[in-house]
């Protein structure tokens, strides 16, 4: 199979070709380059041209809950059957926005392991799943009471049992709940964060924190982490000490605009005093989320650190996010739109330590694509308008 | 939408029509007739001709098992979630396959619910789903080691208490196991029989009961179940006195088919001594069940008796059948193909107590449409050219 | 394979023959005859000739408890595992001394179905076993306390649900207490019995009776039980009722005097009051117990009701008798010793309905053969003198 | 009882006398020397002069799983009474075999205990057992899915634990799983190694690790394990440690000769893409160990490290293989056949710390006798031809 178009975008973050084709057999790219020497080179393939359009890596959203069922408004009439299907029916709207790949960073106990399996199997249709299974939280520390989808313990000991436990359940990932909704409290200790990332890394796994906020952020980085999820109110040093680590960043900006601007809808149409206690708290902090994100971003980014697109997809009741949205948000705080589009693609790759199976175009890799119309490196928007999506050299229907 | 074809069954068992259409709107048929009144009264509405194609009512296949996964030869991974999926993934095989109503009598307590469930809340699509949740056997009974699909009751209190239960459950019928792997002997006594049925009747559900042999044929018949699944060796006096009460019948013939001929493949291959104990004795059984379906189906269908389709797909493991396999073996045996068509039409539409709704293609009843190329009243395998399913007035997509 | 002996017994009480041979292939005796004439007509044939001693059918023991482990002197150190080795051993021991087939009476749940499934799967050898799985007894019923090897019930409906339940565990036969060590008392009341044998004859299978003593043995005729064991205190009214009824009688003769006699022993020995108080009791008891059998064994057996041969073995905690020592028991009452063969030959095979398979030595049957020096005919004593068992055609090892 | 043969290997390494014989009473071999020198000092004792035959200890295996029933095809059956009969006839299996002792790796709680303790009441014959009972290995670690065969346990407290838990429950010996099957990844961490050494020395007694690969074996040669099982990739540099550590080496050749052996089979007759995806995984790990026994396994053993034979018998849902063949594959990669002798007797019965009782054809050492046809110090295939086996003084028939 080949398929052109008139923008193409490897995903490297840089690089962005005009007229070139993409050559794939079964779930494999082995060729890319100008459309014309593809077609001439693989004479009996079939060819599509999707004209006015850009070609690009399938987009991977490095934050997601795939099975986050417990704030859902109709959350009784859910067992382990209906999150399955609530599951399945959020991994398929991310595969339909252009999302082939998803990590997980938690969920209840073998949601997203039987889900990928039922995929594996041929039952339903899924972007791949990379997963933490159930995460780590202290007890009592946030989101303890989440259907399923944490586990509390409490010191080393039980740190380390926990990381086993949730590789034994099918855990790529480990995910730490480091920082709460208390200001300037970590929650786990920095012998616990140190263990667990000890054991974790000593069985060649890769572990993600939870941090939004001082002093948690800096303890996470003393402790070795491989991604920080959110990262708030990191600052400028803490950037560059991430770097020189290696620790990944995902700021989920697109979350945090999305409750804010819920709120602040809410302050203007029935005033402040409207908002309930929590919401009113929620206001207070996002707001200075909001600016937080808004100041440093760019600053933080430019450090060198990396950067990768997450959508904490489903969190608090809503469908999910397009991971589009996501990279709106890092544009409109001053990224071009290739240096975005890398955030899902490239970066992701790289840190998931799946560079040579996905995230780019090239020969070798699985034929994960995304085509929209238009052309992504001047429209960011562009996006949103999906014309076909391939996973594993297979194009997704939109629906049933 | 008005929806034309050259061929239009409404599934009565008598008519065809030539150049008839369809118009229905939203979930529901608003008007039927020749092609050319209905487009002319009906001027604003978006207009598809099948051409050379037949229109029917959408199938109702009235002995499923969605989620029976304990035959599964994969068994060891199902969970909930898996069962969940795999029910998802047999359902719209069905749908698929023009099903667009199923009976599903028996499986795991809560998994039809929960699909059908999640159908209405738009999280998946599925036939719209009738079912028994689990079966009712006695302690040891037929199917009682089904992953959780039966419940072993033993007297009359019990099998009241389990009837409520499973209504509660979310039940529309009741499903018992009445006859077992002994040849001759009937796993419940009478006064069971007659315990269950009058408590189903008494709180106005309906009542099937899985028969196959004497005596617990006219013990059925006796106590006055609803439908009589299987009911292989039924007698022609037995067939008059079901027609007589009213007692419909779901014979599965091309389940007992496959299974047989699976086997008589084998022996032919590998030699008698290659089967298995089990399945000699399944081969002795199925021998003397085709021969009883192949001399006295039509003898028994013609006493007027009700005759429904029902695939009694994934038994044993194997993929769903389509009902229209169901259809063929019926007319193989003798039935026009009008009259097949209906025991998975309107006849079945009538036991289900839903004749209003669904089985017909009448002003008033629900757009469940199934649309066929070729001439199924001439050509009963051209139920197999499936070119378009409508659920509810909405178009089923081939897949994901 | 053919064998001769000087002496060869059929086992329908009657026949004897002097030179006769038998020829059997796999599992299964082809023909049986004068020796010269069947060495003459099956030349092809291994030939052993056992010279001086006598070929009969294997042995079968109508009243065994394999795993009756709960009396053992050492029973601290049971646990599944070691009742497996100890029903083994018995079972070996059994099967050494020419019994190929036991009725087996009672043990823990699923012990007999699982050793005959090892044997099946070729793990270990034992002899066939028929068995009841547990016994059923009233709520402190005889032997309710038995290592697991009973259930209390109580009313007609626990009746019910336990005859499906141990058949459903994969019994033949049920089995149920019904007098117990309380003089004159019955434990099951009328409406129990009627109900068990009533449901146990419904599903097809048979029942056996523990009964010893009045008014339980009128209710077991009553009721219709298949076969009465020990029945010690039957009159001869009710020999004529069972006979009449078509049910048949396992005596138990030898384990009443071996358990007597080594009371008299240690009372000989030690005084009386060297005895327990329980010991006690049972020296009452089996006092009348022996006189009634010494009185009216002969007369009974000669109304001409079935007698069958069965040890009780490993009863009490003993190692477990040789079914020789029942059949010595017969004739020193006044049986001929063919007679006495047959009640553990084709008597047993008639009760059993397996008797074309077992029972008796006649062409179709399978190839369970015993073979003794001596001449049995005329020295039951011979039985001992153990020269080759076969079972199913394959001759047993004496030991490993 | 004097057993004579032409060729006589006492099992040091070093030793074949010619026509020697074997004096011993009841248990104990008394005497050993020139065959005429012995029959002329015990001129009462029975004689059995096999002739063209080799005497030999009784041979051990350093490494079984007797009642390993988790993958068995038929594993659906296995409950404790079925897991004691495939236990028995595995050892018995071994027995028949020339195998008078087994040092058992792991499997079911009690398994191993109650066979050992069935066969010291007489109950079964069984080759005498020394055993770990269940193995620990981390959570989620190599084997936590055994059909209880193994425990979970995490950090040093519950290492200790567990130590003290399997000790109590029978165990001579513990058994880790130090490697998985994640490429150079370490299960226990070295903390829980050394806590499990020392606890188990502290208590008196010994401890196994099973360990194919780096770090692991380091860390095992660190933390000071009494054997090696396995040790696929040890180094030369690690073979001297573990010689000066003392530690012993059960590389367990057949086993993964068989595996691999029976993969390339399949591959040859279907095609590699024929193997399932973990039989990929598996012919590639084997194909690397295979190269590496071909290539070190001479060098490592003539570091002087004591080099001990183990089957791995039943792994991977096989029948038991004979010790001769573990031996046979030393042979073929250099030792000489009474240096391969030694590893299943002297040397074994070393390490077991029974060099007193077992291992050797010395006066004072249980008559623990092999008896097999040829001459086994110029044929090692010879093994297999056994004749007779002596357990405790005490001929072991080859089958019931």
């Amino acid at each position: 199979m080949i398929i052109s178009a008139k923008t193409f975008i490897n995903g490297d973050g840089k690089a962005v070709l005009n007229d070139a084709a993409l050559c794939f057999e079964k779930d494999r790219i082995i060729d890319a380059g100008p459309a014309g020497d593809i077609r001439a080179k693989y004479p009996g393939h079939e060819l599509i041209d999707y004209g006015d359009a850009t070609i690009l890596p399938g987009l991977i959203d490095m934050h997601v809950h795939l099975a986050y069922w417990f704030m859902r408004p109709d959350k009784e009439i859910y067992d382990d059957f209906m999150v399955a299907y609530f599951a399945l029916n959020n991994a398929q709207r991310a595969l339909f926005s252009g999302v082939t790949t998803v990590r997980d960073v938690f969920g209840p106990s073998g949601a997203c392991r039987q889900l990928a399996l039922a995929a594996s199997r041929g039952l339903v249709r899924s972007p791949r799943i990379i997963h933490c299974n159930r995460c780590l939280c202290i007890t009592g520390g946030l989101d303890w009471q989440s259907g399923g989808g944490s586990v509390q313990v409490d010191g080393e000991a039980e740190v380390v049992k926990a990381v086993r436990t949730e590789i034994r359940e099918g855990a790529q990932w480990i995910k730490m709940m480091t920082s709460g909704r208390a200001q300037g409290v970590a929650e786990f200790s920095q012998a616990e964060m140190n263990a667990a990332v000890n054991e974790v890394h000593r069985l060649g796994k890769k572990i993600a924190a939870h941090s939004t906020s001082q002093p948690s952020l800096q303890m996470c980085i003393d402790a070795g982490y491989d991604t920080i999820e959110h990262g708030t109110h990191l600052t400028l040093d803490q950037a560059k000490q991430i770097r020189d680590k290696g620790i990944a960043w995902v700021p989920t900006i697109f979350i945090h605009k999305f409750i804010f601007e819920r709120l602040v809808k809410k302050i203007n149409e029935s005033g402040y005093e409207s908002l309930t206690e929590r919401e009113q708290r929620t206001h207070w902090g996002y707001e200075r989320s909001m600016k937080a994100y808004t100041d440093n971003f760019l600053n933080l980014a430019d450090t060198g650190v990396t950067v990768l697109a997450g959508t904490d997809m489903v969190f608090d009741g809503e469908n999910p996010a397009p991971v589009s949205e996501e990279l709106k948000c890092m544009t409109d705080l001053g990224f071009d739109n290739l240096r975005a589009v890398a955030t899902a693609t490239s970066s992701a790759g790289k840190v998931l330590g799946m560079e040579n199976e996905i995230g780019s175009l090239r020969p070798g890799l699985k034929a994960d694509i995304l085509i929209v119309k238009g052309d992504v490196s001047k429209d960011i928007g562009a996006l949103k308008n999906v014309e076909a999506v391939y996973l594993d050299g297979k194009i997704i229907s939109r629906e049933i």
